[in-house]
């Protein structure tokens, strides 16, 4: 019986965790929930469904809130980011779920690193931005980091058996979003509705435009380096279309070796929550290769999706740079998604940000988080500046509220 | 540094496998070398380069004018099948490379088995007829036995780190063949040189011409079989024309691990000389996908290539069938390349052949060996009874030659 606990359990990778626990039931048991204030009768829904010891709201009006809903089958509830920490580093769990979106994740996937907890990593940002921090901890503290992500899982299925200097390079596949074969005027022009339409896969807003952007494969980029302990020039990344090959490992043989499976979350969730047993799915249907019929592969076009190559740049230092540009993506992506700035713009923004700031070198993770602050600031002020506009009290919302997740 | 031994070093993979130890002498040395009466210069070239402490010919007369070749340079010499058992049990030999064609590897690779040699198993037919043995042979003597199939080696790669209970099935892949787009009438009349144009591999006569018939896949399904002891219907064949991904594994979770690389047999032949290092490769270029386009998958026609069918249905069974059917295939095949048979008559003369014979139950060497003989003698017998030809003289020199070979 594995316990875990979730981070994030309303939103995407939360809500097919918990299909995966509903399915496996004899096998898996939820000890403890944190979600955002978006859903709170999702929320409440779980409780009572799966029986968690704690569960987790973003305040305390909303853990009020829960409380009335709940009456007498309440569990114990917490809240805010000592709330996320005690959800993350509680003494029954044996593995947590870390399925928020954004830097929000960092500190308390870091308590549950310190705790000694197996972590399933479906947020990337904490890589990202706090790698060279992270992965020393665990390491230290004997925490075992299995990624959630497609790419990463296939990796690291790939590399079950094999060292770290078996390596020649690692292949981060993509599928190259919903502008694959969109000219640079198109792209420029495109709608929030066009930007959250992925051919491949069902994912959260904040992913999905990522994945638009290619930014999400810049992510998975600096989050590869880190989790693999790999040099960025040894990651190729290889636009995918059909999303099949999920990432593969270049042996220094030449020999390859690669993970393929349907475009399904719940199949790298359900390795995570298993490794290192492999168990019987039934939650996703079976690949089929000769009903696809062919898969294709091309090279990424750093010119018409320039947030992967600013990823790329940022990628082989240890400073800060990655924390900044992961935090102006986020304030970018979330002012694109409210209408605030164009398509384009995301790029535009994020390579402003990362010419103003100035970069630590080798942050401990006080640092990290400081550096993540000014970046949103610097990120708003820009799109303020540009727009020109009074914009008093427009920014104070974008910051720290518990996104909904994915992978 | 690894000492190797090769049965079969101037056929297709033994002189791949002295290509590898030329380009890695340092971790590489040849110890012992066998082969056939076609090419007794080449193994006194490679004596003369690779200095093995003994080589093998095949007869009293071969011995002696290789002695007469060499002169002053030979090393010790040794003849038959004493010979081919002195090379693959030599007591400076770590890894034996069994790469003769045939059931003729079965005694001499049993032999290293039992003297607990590793295995770079290249004589697929030496598990076709004889799994049941051998591989619990392996076992007991601490043997490894390591494919060099190429699909073998893709699954042996894939399931690193995982177990045969993580298996759901294996998905054996082939190119299809030179007649795979070819209708029914066409491959009847196909001529032995269409059967030996390959698309994708540079191989011997022998298997080129079962990867014509789809023979080789069906071989293959039999040595996977015991190889991985799985049953056969978890074995899938699945027609890949590119011969990239060599092989995968799909997992009970419905996650696939496949082995790609270019279709070269110096990948595979690299890959078991150095196990369970991984070793850089200068051989062979490496895999690029993206230069390559697109992969495609098929089903495979049963219909066309009865040849598979065969094999798939005698796959299942503990007992002769499967040496019978190795032994007339390979009349079959030696028949169709000397121009007596026609292509389709190569199924049908092994279907004849299977339908006449009787099988032993779990049966021990001797009766392998046994039932191989009958098996060559009645296709002999079957071949000249359906051509109603004298025939005197005509099959005696068909058995037992030490063929070239190759994975």
């Amino acid at each position: 019986m594995k316990r875990i606990a979730i981070l994030g359990s309303t939103g995407s990778i939360g809500r097919q965790t918990l299909d995966i626990v509903r399915a496996q039931s004899s096998d898996l048991k939820v000890v403890a929930l944190a979600a955002g204030a978006k859903n709170l009768e999702l929320i409440c829904q779980q409780a009572i469904e799966f029986k968690p010891e704690l569960i987790c709201v973003p305040s305390a009006e909303s853990a009020k809130e829960v409380a009335r809903l709940l009456g007498a089958k309440a569990p114990e509830i917490v809240y805010g980011e000592a709330g996320l920490i005690a959800v993350a580093t509680h003494a029954n769990v044996d593995t947590l779920v870390t399925a928020v979106v954004g830097f929000l994740g960092l500190k308390p996937t870091a308590a549950a690193v310190a705790a000694g907890k197996t972590i399933a990593l479906a947020n990337k940002e904490t890589l990202v931005a706090a790698g060279g921090v992270i992965m020393p901890m665990a390491k230290q503290y004997g925490s075992k980091i299995v990624p959630v992500d497609s790419e990463h899982s296939a990796i690291f299925q790939s590399l079950s058996g094999y060292q770290t200097k078996d390596i020649k390079q690692v292949w981060l596949t993509g599928s190259g979003g919903p502008f694959r074969t969109w000219d640079k005027a198109k792209i420029a022009a495109a709608r929030i509705e066009d930007a959250l339409r992925h051919p491949n896969w069902a994912m959260g807003a904040k992913i999905t435009i990522d994945s638009a952007t290619l930014m999400n494969k810049g992510l998975e980029l600096i989050e590869a380096r880190w989790l693999f302990d790999i040099e960025p020039e040894r990651i190729r990344v290889i636009i995918h279309p059909q999303s099949i090959l999920h990432s593969a490992v270049e042996f220094v043989d030449n020999s390859v070796l690669g993970q393929m499976g349907l475009p399904d979350m719940r199949l790298p969730i359900h390795f995570a929550l298993f490794y290192p047993e492999r168990v019987v799915s039934t939650e996703v249907p079976p690949l089929d290769l000769i009903k696809l019929g062919s898969l294709t592969f091309e090279e990424p076009d750093y010119d018409r999706f320039p947030c992967l190559r600013l990823a790329k740049e940022v990628a082989s230092k240890n400073d800060t740079s990655a924390c900044v540009l992961n935090a102006a993506n986020e304030i970018a992506v979330d002012a694109f998604l409210k209408g605030r700035i164009k398509f384009m713009e995301i790029p535009e923004l994020i390579e402003r940000v990362l010419n103003k700031a100035n970069f630590v070198s080798r942050p401990s993770l006080e640092q990290i988080i400081e550096a993540d602050e000014q970046s949103r600031v610097l990120t708003l002020g820009t799109i303020e500046a540009k727009q020109e506009l009074p914009g008093a009290g427009r920014g104070g919302a974008i910051k720290g509220s518990l996104v909904a997740s994915e992978g």
